[in-house]
């Protein structure tokens, strides 16, 4: 029996390849079934490997590949997203070894359990998210545990500050730094790219970014970019913001509360909807932003996120809890979702509707005004100069004035105006009433999903144009709304499902 | 504004493609980010498409390709299990569809809001996961929800009944069929193959089928493999059951409760261990196997699943609550999980420890003996005349006798004996102890992982082979055991490992 000890100086490493496949926020590697040096599926039923080189190190989920096209038995082949975390170049010899859960998905399992985490708990689960650590199977059975009833304050408070400190953080070295925040799910409420140039004209510092669109048919910078370049580094963002008072840009460049983003990558598809993920996900973005002050806007509806006015109450402490104690000055307003606001769902539509406001055309639509002039109310009268319940008109005044149309232009020239104008869908479907009477309701989600399948955000000019809203009259087979398309078979999804359900509820008139 | 309804009759469909990728229980379609019809981006955000042709339909997630090497943007590609569950050919021309989340995930998002479900709620997802509707996420999802305290005992009752009922049923037409499972955990705890023999010869019958090893280094089937074929269709089967009474098979190739494989693929990995998920996973296989009579046997230890008497005894309940409502007649016995069973870790370590005990060899180790012939006395007193208490004597007479290795040489035979016998892996290292002492604790884990890096169950010959037990003295630099493997890689791993941390813990002698 003999003890062979030179083995450890055999070569024992494969090719680095780069495989041409875009996982999404989960690190995959492929080793070909076959490999020279590991056996494939000895790694496969635990999951994970690690791969080294150099000294740097990636985590990564493990396919096992049969097409040598793919990888050969000579071969390590990281996905897309893995292999620019790797950070080493094709054909690096690598070492591949049987790779463990992250360590902390122990506490993971202690939370599973039912027990309560502290901060250095949280703080460790998102350290390790941050780089790559968990697959996408662990991060969803974090978010179940952590989700709904699973999180008690403290705890929503303790996982902010861990995802405020795994990430870089903004410091504007003035004592107002303001920004505003819908909790979302109401299509076409396009209010930011109001409230931005009304406090930027006003002087406050918004230095605002924005998320594209995940799940709903878009987000503002979507829309922004519609006008303009909304992709700009750091640097161009902070000369931009210095000199306008605000921006209107999208935040996915800068590192800003990293674990957010892989998070949500994982809690969209799966339809979590947790009030702890989402304060702690909001509160440390915003922290991390370099933001003093933030107003958060909580619409309600049956088809809104949240559907009750206790439900909204509850949700109000949660954040003013968290927020006071990560020392953000936070208010809350809570606002009407019963219905899409404006008219446009889609990028090129709401861009439309942003533009009419802004330029104070009479059939501009009523219901975004409002609800962006109180918004810009509140967050001005965070102006210690400004007399309270004195920002609504301050807002109004810098809006019919043309100083907000002028701010935004200026900023829309600041980040780069966009050359070619974007044109409505080539594709188009009228969808009409079944009888005459009155809207009694609309269905968020259902107008969002039309939306959506029909192309938008990715394509621009897709979307839905509203032309009747609640309590409005209609008669038979008069249009409710517009579904535009610029791909048949994105037309084809939205005309189906809207013809479906075309997400509107006409009663008799009484 | 016209309305283009032609732009249906326009041709939607990608040419199919095998990719050649094993995604391990997850379906994986992959579309070229230039795909000619369908945008990826616009898909990927919502992570699942359905892929249809001819009338047949499959759910997959979706990645996104940059490489025309794996999919053109004329091409639809699916990964291996993704294929074969499609079942079209390659080229066939396909439509691709958004797809929404199974329906039943409402179901799972109710149980992680803390909601109770019932029979149907419990059918309903069962069916979605068993046609693979669920994406590696929304399994983890449903079973952190369902896990630990997630699961009263009549919603395991529920789970257990959907899991059964969602596959294929055997009836032996026999008022007898038994069965002995062991939840498992400890190492070389080989019982099964003297148990069935032993019963076999009485003439009972016992058709076992048993698991490959998934996170542990040997199953039943991994170990038997090193004798005979395994892998038999149920065909086969069926008619070795029949003549011998008893077979040694695996159990992967009927459907039988073919949920549980797929939630096994998720669980394993987490390393969840809900005791309402076992329970049902159990049950559901054995009913579906067509015992009758059912021995369950729980190890207690501090490295075993099971940690304290306590806890067995509430499983013990659990599994009886189950079992009597599913109409099984179930036993529980309760045994010593303090170390590893046997001598050999790994499947023909096992073996030869089997073998050793069938063959009555002097030196065969004991307490593996004496656990299977504990089983197999209570088995045998499933049995309406055999008198109580007198089942033990005569499973050790069957024993001593040799017509139990007469049995088990039988069902070699039929399943077919393997040709070339296996040998020991070619590389070993033994492990001293680091001083003179007594054997105070063997960590259960430990030598099991020591002896899965090794290799096993993938290679026979690697392994474990312990040669001090609890309560052992042993000298200074004298050998605690030997680990055995085929391949260099897989030896430094378990060499590390062991070196790191032997897994015992040697005290002074009073």
């Amino acid at each position: 029996m003999n003890t062979q000890a030179d083995i450890s100086k055999q070569p024992q490493t494969l090719q680095l390849k780069r495989v041409g496949i875009d996982t999404y926020q989960e690190n995959v590697a492929y080793l070909h079934r076959e490999c020279s040096i590991y056996r494939a599926e000895g790694f496969q039923a635990l999951a994970r490997v690690a791969i080294s080189a150099d000294g740097r190190r990636v985590m990564a989920v493990l396919n096992v590949v049969d097409d040598a096209n793919i990888v050969t038995p000579d071969e390590l082949g990281l996905s897309e997203q893995a292999f620019i975390q790797f950070g080493n170049e094709e054909k690096t010899p690598v070492r591949v070894d049987h790779a463990g859960q992250p360590s902390s998905m122990g506490l993971v399992r202690r939370k599973i359990a039912g027990e309560r985490l502290n901060q250095d708990d949280y703080t460790a689960i998102i350290e390790d998210i941050v780089q790559h650590q968990y697959s996408k199977m662990e991060l969803a059975a974090f978010l179940v545990a952590s989700g709904e009833s699973g999180l008690d304050r403290d705890e929503v408070l303790y996982l902010a500050k861990a995802m405020l400190e795994s990430g870089e953080r903004i410091d504007w070295d003035e004592p107002l730094v303001v920004d505003k925040h819908c909790i979302g799910g109401i299509p076409g409420n396009r209010t930011t790219m109001l409230v931005v140039p009304i406090i930027a004209a006003h002087g406050m510092l918004i230095p605002k970014t924005s998320s594209r669109a995940i799940t709903s048919p878009a987000g503002t910078a979507d829309t922004m970019e519609v006008f303009a370049e909304v992709n700009l580094p750091p640097e161009a963002l902070h000369h931009i913001v210095r000199h306008q008072r605000g921006c209107l840009a999208w935040g996915g460049t800068a590192r800003l509360a990293p674990a957010d983003d892989i998070l949500i990558s994982v809690e969209r598809p799966l339809g979590l909807d947790s009030r702890g993920q989402m304060v702690a996900s909001i509160l440390s973005k915003k922290l991390a932003a370099g933001s003093t002050h933030l107003l958060i806007d909580i619409p309600v509806g049956p088809t809104a996120k949240v559907r009750q006015m206790r439900e909204a109450l509850a949700l109000r402490k949660l954040f003013e809890f968290v927020g006071d104690r990560l020392g953000i000055h936070l208010e809350v307003i809570i606002s009407d979702g019963r219905q899409p606001v404006g008219r446009g769902v889609g990028p090129a539509l709401e861009a439309r509707d942003v533009m009419q406001i802004l330029e104070n055309q009479p059939d501009a639509p009523f219901d975004l005004r409002q609800n962006a002039l109180r918004l810009a109310g509140r967050i001005l009268e965070f102006d210690p100069d400004v007399r309270g319940g004195y920002g609504y008109a301050i807002a109004r005044d810098i809006l019919d004035s043309g100083r907000a149309l002028k701010k935004m232009q200026a900023i829309i020239e600041a980040q780069g105006r966009r050359r070619i104008s974007i044109e409505l869908g080539k594709l188009s479907i009228d969808i009409a009433s079944p009888r005459a009477g009155v809207v009694t309701a609309i269905d968020n989600f259902q107008i969002a999903h039309i939306a959506r399948l029909a192309g938008a955000p990715m394509d621009k000019g897709a979307g839905v144009d509203l032309f009747k809203k609640l309590d409005d009259r209609v008669e038979k087979d008069e249009s409710l709304y517009r579904v535009y398309a610029e791909f048949p078979a994105d037309f084809q999804f939205a005309r189906n499902l809207a013809k479906h359900n075309s997400g509107y509820i006409i009663k008799d008139e009484r």
